[in-house]
């Protein structure tokens, strides 16, 4: 595939047009318009042709785009045609609710292994996987491909974990702790910071309540 | 307060900037020079000083910034400062997640209702709080005041119960729903699409891989 360098900003929008194209082919529809699309996404239809131009053969054709080969398109170069192996680190709520996501598996995404510390969660059961201890990972990782590791585990023991996870040849962290791990170049590393989210609401809602004055 | 048109880019960096500045806290550090903070954030010090003279009063003193001044002045412009009444609808694995965060707590955000359908979990509680079921939202939401409510619920019910909370005068939905909701402009809304964030992880993984080759 030839190297092309697309903007963070494009590449974050992806996502949201698979979402919709899915919705799309779940109602059977077709064809769609840059236009009807950018209607449905409250975006601009100019947004759109520009978007989906950075990548090849989103041709826009007479009646719109097919939207099952944008999609399919769309989820290639978002890797979704690629099976991917997952484990989850830390099986309290936040953990057990991703394991729990049967969307993931349709993304791609298999559930293979689920670590905690807590020996009272020891080989209970999350959709068919056993809870492991985090003392057999090691040894998980050096018999089974994993791809990505979710960490849903205090930010006390987040660092600790992202580095033994980066040694054993993990390239990929979904990281929920509340930090920033350090991690090497190699390593990809996705953030979902509640709290970052949340306080970015609390701004919102002042400065719309303060607005309405 | 005087009305400032602060980016949307600045704010997202707030959140980044109270979480560290409370690290430094806890480590009882005092005060802090730009630069100093710039290499811990793997940020740039004139990056810093750009975002943090967009606010008044955060004049940089001579030795730096004083630690706790700047801490309390960002969570003032978030409004950490004032309290909130959080509602989680949805009281599965991520509601119960979100309702067990004592982190939120300490930011102001007070969890006030849990609510489900699935009668198995009426009157059990998480933290004190017993879950409710939704039937009784509206009358929950004439009796005590409702600033956020957390929407944990599947896609199929979101745009419906959402459109219930801003009848009800909610004004503010943290969404989880994997769904932009279509709510009016007096309601505040803040999605956190998990998928979202896995696909675009997806990407970086192979993107990472495609380079190293």
């Amino acid at each position: 595939m030839e190297k092309k360098t697309i903007s963070p900003a494009v590449i974050r929008r992806l996502p949201r047009y698979y979402r919709y194209l899915g919705e799309l082919l779940d109602q059977e529809v077709e064809g769609i318009s840059s236009y009807e699309l950018s209607k449905r996404m409250h975006s601009t239809a100019s947004q759109i042709r520009q978007d989906l131009n950075n990548f090849d053969n989103f041709g826009h054709l007479g009646y719109g785009y097919n939207v099952k080969n944008l999609r399919d398109k769309i989820g290639e170069i978002l890797g979704l045609d690629q099976s991917r192996n997952l484990i989850v680190i830390g099986a309290g709520h936040l953990g057990q609710a991703i394991a729990n996501y049967a969307q993931f598996e349709r993304m791609g995404f298999t559930l293979t292994g689920l670590f905690d510390i807590n020996p009272d969660l020891a080989g209970k059961e999350v959709r068919g996987i056993p809870i492991l201890m985090l003392d057999d990972l090691d040894r998980f990782a050096l018999e089974h491909r994993v791809d990505i590791a979710a960490l849903t585990i205090p930010k006390s023991a987040a660092q600790s974990v992202a580095r033994r996870l980066t040694g054993l040849g993990v390239p990929a962290i979904w990281n929920f702790a509340h930090v920033d791990l350090e991690v090497g170049e190699k390593t990809v590393v996705e953030n979902v910071h509640l709290s970052d989210s949340l306080m970015e609401l609390s701004y919102n809602l002042m400065s719309r309540s303060r607005d309405s004055k």
